[in-house]
């Protein structure tokens, strides 16, 4: 794959893995960030390949975005608020940082004449659909938090950019995605919150909720498999998520099996949801991937299990 | 119906009627607008009604509209740029008159404790999905406007509002309303363009677009009839348009026949759109607010031939 790729968010959890993975696939990588949600330490050993250039930067300053675009031919947009459940308090975060930030990085593409871009969705964008599994033919899509409404404006906009901008895009709406380097998400918190009382692990909501979870290389394969082979449309949308779903108390479970910690008792915050905006249940439909003939080989479960050993692996 | 309305975009076509008709309903009314696009003469005539103010102000003041917006019960946001091509030449415009000025109009309702939003979105938020009738639940919603990327960037942020702050809301996706004082649209245009030459019409596309159109006093009936019926959930979301669809050749025929004009040539620009933008076919399933109790009783024919009499009346 021989593309100049411009990645923002790419000090982030996913967006570090994401430029190792396109270094390794040869491509020449600019990553974007303003190290306000990322961390310079997740990207630093990339810097010794000729190929990589960082430059820290914020997506709500138009001019040194367009700037630091000049030049390439792929954008991959993963550039956002990180934290689903700030949005409540700090209302405008999303709405800049998430649907602001995108349309600056539409405008940056307009300008330096790029034609592709690959866009970070969330599965947040289907609000309160039910239990049933949700294809990306579903709706109406009414989410229930400000990062939700906010990811899908940015859908939008990006789909009226493609139409009227002659752009292409790739656009996946995620689940939870885990592996090293995670700096939140429900395995962070519980790990942290074990290190700090080995003896008692608060878990938010009634641990009924369910999620689903899929590990970091599988969503880079994944996402990079539909770019190579999904080229039928101008703008196309697809899930990206494991397909068996899990509960929070599994979770949980698990993370406690893993620490090899005995007597922990879990006690349960109660409520339907963990957090005001919180989506009690969703799970994904990978059908229309897994007809392009991509899908995940491990479930929640073990993605969970897989991704709290490297985080163990880390800590010491 | 004893409420204090809040009316964004009030003296537009739309709102102007809105308020109308809400007063004759028994209700205090407060109309807000910038005057870009609507005009003070047509609300004029609703200020000698001591329950009606006019506020001159512009949803992206947030200080204004959250003054303004003080001691009301209920909001109709309908506030947003009136014309979906101009968003292609300049693309703030609707990021900033309809989503961002949305976000205000919510942050307003919630500095003041107004709990109850009647939003007008749009059809254009379904973007192509093809000829079949399009119910509500249908996806994904792409649109291919930035007017239509906007407005289901607005009912996102509706919806998360709804659920974080306890807010109700009603949702209209209308297709073309059209009557008197109409500004803008099809009708308004071919009969401008009669004005300017009887001997030869100019129509955008091939005349093949197919649209729905609905009277406005029925627009006005609607809405009102869910508002009052529609009470199960927090965020509710209807289509509110005619279901019988009608060809843009059809629209120029009818206008033609009604200002009584003959040998007037037809001529067609040609190209599967309008415009940049344009969804060439959109038919919408009404079953939704049928099945409430409610549908328009006059077809798309019908509604333009009116609307064509009353605004050839006008100019008299």
């Amino acid at each position: 794959m021989e593309e100049r790729c411009f990645v923002t968010g790419a000090a982030g959890f996913i967006g570090s893995h994401l430029v190792e993975g396109l270094l390794r696939e040869g491509c020449t990588v600019t990553g974007f960030d303003n190290l306000r949600w990322g961390r310079r330490a997740s990207i630093q050993h990339c810097l010794d390949d000729p190929r990589f250039t960082f430059v820290q930067g914020d997506l709500l300053d138009p001019q040194a975005l367009a700037e630091a675009m000049r030049g390439h031919s792929l954008v991959f947009h993963l550039g956002a608020s990180a934290d689903v459940r700030s949005g409540t308090d700090d209302t405008r975060l999303d709405l800049e940082n998430c649907t602001v930030a995108t349309y600056n990085v539409l405008e940056a593409m307009r300008a330096n004449g790029v034609k592709k871009i690959v866009f970070t969705s969330s599965g947040t964008i289907y609000g309160e659909l039910g239990s049933q599994p949700i294809p990306e033919s579903a709706g109406p899509n009414l989410p229930i938090s400000l990062y939700g409404a906010a990811k899908l404006a940015c859908e939008a906009l990006v789909s009226a950019y493609c139409h009227l901008f002659d752009i292409h895009a790739w656009i996946f709406r995620c689940g939870q995605i885990v592996g090293a380097r995670m700096g939140r998400g429900v395995i962070r918190d519980l790990l942290d919150k074990l290190q700090r009382d080995p003896t008692e692990l608060e878990v938010l909501g009634d641990g009924k909720q369910v999620k689903s979870y899929l590990l970091i290389e599988e969503w880079l394969e994944g996402v990079l498999y539909a770019y190579r082979n999904a080229n039928h449309s101008q703008c196309q949308v697809f899930n990206m998520a494991s397909e068996s779903p899990l509960r929070v108390a599994e979770v949980a479970r698990i993370i406690v099996q893993e620490t090899g910690r005995k007597d922990v008792r879990i006690r349960y915050t109660g409520g339907e949801r963990g957090w005001p905006g919180d989506v009690p249940e969703i799970r994904f439909d990978m059908s229309k991937l897994r007809r392009l003939g991509w899908e995940p080989k491990h479930s929640s479960a073990e993605a969970v299990r897989i991704a709290t050993r490297r985080l163990l692996g880390e800590k010491k």
